[in-house]
């Protein structure tokens, strides 16, 4: 017994002076802030803003793909429902966008088998020409697969990519896979190719093939690409494991159309004593063509606007600044986000905090940040708040969207309520995208854990710190 | 207690003539027949031959409309695979068909919110020419609600039928919704409609618009018809429920070919000393196009064939003959069933009892019938031999498939294991109609009850009365 006396009191002294040293620092959140977050979130369950978004926009506005006719209308539609929340200073930032046509687009396996499958364009995939293409084909795995193959193994040759995407909450078997999308065009082509026919990067076995962007290099010609649905990829299989050969025709009319003007759409929740600084909440409002957007992106549109407006109907203003940006094509290079980052240049410091929404329509199952680890505790005190939503503690290395990827370069933290991603990839990129997708409890109770987290940031009493390692420390 | 003396008296009474009378007929199967149908039973589930034959089916014939290739190369494969299985007297049993081509279609909102939705044409609509109709639409529920319009209400408009159809176990719910689809081109064209667009006849919230046959009057004018998905659909309720005028665009290159020659394929497993007698197993060859008809009906024909094939490989051999028909050109109006039909004029009182499989890939979860109602006793026994798949007890009032319908009105009784359809109807007439959505435990489960009752139907002691009734009694 006696030998853990010094320990004790050692740790007694030490509980002594960790108190003493919170009471030099007045507390991260005030009675008042933690009780508002609670209103939030018992607001959230019950408010209907975000589904009536989601489905004013699908409704009204549909597909709205970068540059499209649907793109212009959208643009339209957030100005105006950003205004009718009462969001001030709403307006506009132009930015530059591909525009890029689908077009028509035909798969056929003409030998050993003859079937024609439903197919979709990549995004970006030049055209086959009317005639389209007929061609042998060679099936391979993915990326290293291909490579492994002897030179001149797939020359004029059509490549079959067969790899099957892995479900996973958290959107990592997509990005394992997705390589062979954005890359697999140029590599085929590399090697002689004629053009390409992935499995699509996408979990589900229902028949719709997953479109997404593709991207070219420089040192081989472009060549079409297409996608097809899962079950269509595993009846291709089958064909390939006859052991007869296999040949297949594809035919495009997917062109490249002129860059088109599109904007982000802003709209802020102004602040009050730290007004200056911004908590940003982002969003992208074009979506893919073939379905109408619903929980790519609309879902995380309506998330955001829906925080912002429950945080505009409290008693209580906000300290900071909350701005929803609904940037511009996301899907095609993120141009929208570039050109946000030029048009806030002078102001990226003001950008003190930042939360993406751009994996689905909910539930959050889980808090993660990128955060300088000075803050740690500040954001285990959020999670506190968090917990009758019932959230998994993630680690201090989430890689925030792709809309945010510039501002969180340049130092800002961020804050990550992780989307339940584990049936996100059956329906993204996909015609399937619409309301019916959308489970109005789930995307409520992201409103809830985005609210309440947004809110505490904006109240943090301390300052967020700008992250300044490359990779902070996982907790 | 005295009182019940003479109850209990008379019930012991009845008892022992009800077994005087079982004892003066011999019993309706032997010990061998029941525990040849529980081997069926127990190799069914361990038996991949059906699972083999969708996937077969699907893989290298694919959709097979009445008079496409694909219904070609489907009669050569059913031969094929009835030979490899060791069916006798393989033959087909030549039926004319209907040949319509559905071409593309094309469906836009044009106003007042501007979208394109894929849509499907019904089966043996005419088209549009190329230029399309653009015109206002009506919406209305169902039939009878358009027969309630005012005169003139639709006339040189677009007729959308906006009804949703039930989901039930047994197909109920499409019994009662198909109505608009069959009947609705002609009752608009009538009230002087252009064109209709129906919500699909089916069950499910994808985005798979639901193809099926429609039956033109030669009272009016034949109109184009087309169908879209759910959730489509409601995207359009919502258009009109936004109170402003709704304008549509339908264009539909689908046209009727000359009648094309296709074929039912008969196989037989012989019987013993009722060989003259015939049990037959009906299923369809032919599909719908848009999907590669595993569940409709790949299902029926890999179950009919799987039973034949179990009961083959049985040491005992059947004592009636078991003849599978995979009829052509179900979904076009039977021909296939009236060609077989006339064939066999002289024969039909030969078909002693009538299977069909029409209903998707199982699981089976109720016994029905239509028999002479001498024989529900025997229907009763074959239930207690399928206790173990733990079926319900239907009535006798089955309906019998299409294709099985002539043979039944000449008095053939029915046993009909009844597939579950509660997600069939999601699936149904959808390009989403793979190998996919077959679960191979269902299907083997199917097997299992489909060859007991075959089983049991071909060894039974008795005659198979005719049914003389147009409606036997239920029980």
């Amino acid at each position: 017994m006696r030998k853990q006396t010094y320990p004790i009191f050692i740790g007694l002294l030490l509980t002594f002076f960790n108190s003493v040293s919170a009471a030099d620092k007045p507390p991260a959140f005030s009675r008042a802030d933690l009780a508002a977050a609670a209103t939030l979130r018992e607001r959230a369950a019950a408010d209907a803003t975000a589904y009536q978004l989601i489905e004013s926009l699908t409704t009204e506005v549909g597909p709205r793909l970068a540059g499209s006719p649907g793109d212009k209308a959208a643009v339209a539609w957030a100005q105006r429902e950003m205004t009718r929340l009462g969001f001030t200073n709403v307006h506009t930032v132009e930015a530059i966008v591909p525009h890029w046509d689908r077009g028509e687009a035909e798969f056929s396996v003409l030998a050993p088998y003859p079937q024609t499958m439903p197919t979709l364009a990549l995004g970006g995939s030049v055209g086959t020409g009317s005639e389209g293409i007929d061609a042998d084909a060679v099936m391979v795995k993915d990326l290293e697969a291909l490579a492994a193959l002897p030179a001149g193994a797939v020359k004029d040759k059509i490549v079959f990519f067969s790899n099957r995407m892995e479900r996973t909450r958290d959107g990592t078997g997509y990005g394992k896979a997705v390589a062979v999308r954005v890359g697999g065009p140029s590599a085929a082509s590399a090697a002689g190719a004629l053009g390409v026919v992935i499995r699509s990067i996408g979990t589900s076995n229902l028949r719709f093939p997953h479109t997404g962007a593709i991207r070219y290099t420089t040192t081989s010609p472009r060549i079409p690409a297409l996608a097809i649905s899962n079950p269509d990829a595993d009846a291709l299989v089958r064909q390939f494991e006859s052991g007869k050969p296999v040949r297949l025709r594809i035919r495009s009319s997917s062109r490249d159309l002129s860059p088109a003007r599109s904007a982000n759409v802003v709209g802020d929740i102004p602040g009050t004593d730290l007004a200056n600084e911004i908590v940003i909440l982002g969003a992208h409002l074009d979506s893919w063509d073939p379905g109408v957007g619903a929980i790519d992106d609309g879902a995380g549109v309506a998330i955001m606007m829906g925080v912002a407006k429950l945080i505009k109907e409290l008693d209580a203003k906000p300290r900071r600044t909350i701005r929803v940006v609904l940037f511009a094509n996301e899907e095609f290079g993120t141009s929208g986000s570039t050109a946000y980052l030029a048009a806030n240049e002078a102001n990226v410091s003001r950008h003190v905090l930042g939360f993406e929404a751009d994996f689905g329509a909910g539930p959050v199952w889980r808090l993660s940040s990128r955060v300088n680890p000075v803050q740690l505790p500040v954001v285990d005190q959020i999670f506190r708040a968090l917990a009758p939503l019932k959230l998994v503690r993630g680690d201090n290395a989430a890689r925030g969207g792709a809309d945010l990827e510039g501002l969180s370069k340049r130092g800002m933290p961020i804050l990550e309520p992780g989307l339940d991603g584990t049936d996100y990839f059956d329906v993204h990129h996909t015609a399937n995208d619409t309301l019916a997708q959308v489970d109005p409890k789930a995307l409520n109770q992201s409103v809830a854990a985005f609210a309440t987290a947004v809110w505490l940031g904006a109240q943090y009493s301390g300052t967020w710190d700008r992250v300044t390692e490359e990779k902070p420390p996982r907790r």
